[in-house]
């Protein structure tokens, strides 16, 4: 377990980093291998989890008609969305394509049960949020491996989840916290897709870091790293 | 952005995954090189996030006496959690090393601000926590990418997030996500420390994953992969 990583194996996990993308419309129909899916599964089931709880469930969906009624969810909450923004943005905000759902192979709902190995899990007590927490981890370890296979993916966020435990037979007590769209895709776009057309820009890696407190900048123990990422040195 | 990865780049990816430990008593004093740290930081920034909202900060923190005041807080609410626990758990609870906080090189607070790029997000109108999946998405990338660079990392859950806003500072709106202990470790371990003292076991893959519904099992689509993931076939 100790080994050092080769520069090779260093590479895959940035490359697996910084080509992953959230896909909508480059879905290709052909379906996902088995042994490939479960690989990405065996992935997110390693993530880390609060007190090792594990409180995740992968839901696997191929059946149309339960999609289709998750799309159906999708274009209400998306009208929805819509009244919130004004005009210009409004009309930017419809025209982009947001999902995946039909046009991928697999759909994955991942769920959080905060009754697994409860009530008491370790770590869980002050902040009970750090179950869900454990889930999203599990989600990001899923997104990485179907990136490394070659597998595009999809989050859904425009959703209601009282639809989806309707549509999905989820009980009260579990929270869907992702709805996946996964497939083969003809392509892994350069930059995130609201990056391309101008939505948000990408901020600069010295815009999201302080230093021993809140908005702190100038702490003269960080002066070179900070240097370093001002600088935009080539860390990456 | 689009060629297949080499079998040496998918090991990467997937070593990072299965070798990646919560570290609590491995920690070693030599510090963690810029460059290093600022490669880590810059994987954490590139994780996905609702509507490209980039919602996450990242305080660093070396002082003594701030980690000092985060180790109180530690310790008041590990008695109090312990106060929930029966017996011969809470014998065994209390005997377990749960944080590095000081041992560590460097400490990370890891929050979210609602309001960047707000108050419309893409994508986070019908789930407003989001926000807050994007964050974990951001520290999973962290930890993973500290493991390739053979630093350890031990999330810290354990303490009261009042007390974390007061000690660094945090503004009302923003919500401290995950305090992050990272450095050096004399080694990786084999297994989680809560699976090597037997406090819970790890989970079969078969039995996290549904089929078109949840609890379903016996879906005839996917009667192959169940097949494979039941019989523990080598996916990993």
């Amino acid at each position: 377990m100790n080994e050092e990583f080769s520069q090779d194996e260093k590479n895959g996990f940035y490359k697996a980093v910084f080509s992953r993308r959230d896909v909508r419309s480059h879905f290709m129909p052909e379906p996902i291998d088995d042994k490939t899916l479960s690989k990405i599964l065996n992935a997110a089931h390693h993530a880390p989890s609060v007190g090792f709880s594990q409180p995740w469930n992968f839901i696997l969906i191929k059946d149309v008609e339960t999609r289709k009624k998750v799309k159906e969810s999708f274009d209400d909450e998306r009208k929805r969305s819509a009244t919130l923004v004004e005009d210009p943005k409004r009309t930017k905000y419809l025209s982009l394509r947001l999902e995946g759902i039909l046009s991928s192979a697999v759909n994955v709902c991942v769920t959080y049960d905060p009754t697994k190995f409860g009530p008491f899990v370790i770590g869980r007590s002050s902040i009970p949020e750090t179950g869900i927490y454990s889930v999203c981890c599990a989600i990001q370890n899923l997104w990485l491996a179907a990136r490394t296979e070659g597998i595009g993916l999809g989050w859904v966020s425009i959703l209601s989840n009282d639809d989806l435990k309707k549509i999905l037979e989820i009980p009260e007590h579990v929270v869907p916290i992702a709805y996946l769209c996964l497939g083969h895709v003809s392509e892994f776009a350069e930059k995130p897709d609201l990056e391309t057309v101008g939505w948000l820009p990408r901020l600069d890696l010295k815009d999201v870091v302080f230093y021993e407190k809140w908005n702190s900048l100038d702490d003269p123990t960080w002066n070179q790293i900070r240097q370093m990422i001002v600088s935009n040195l080539d860390y990456a």
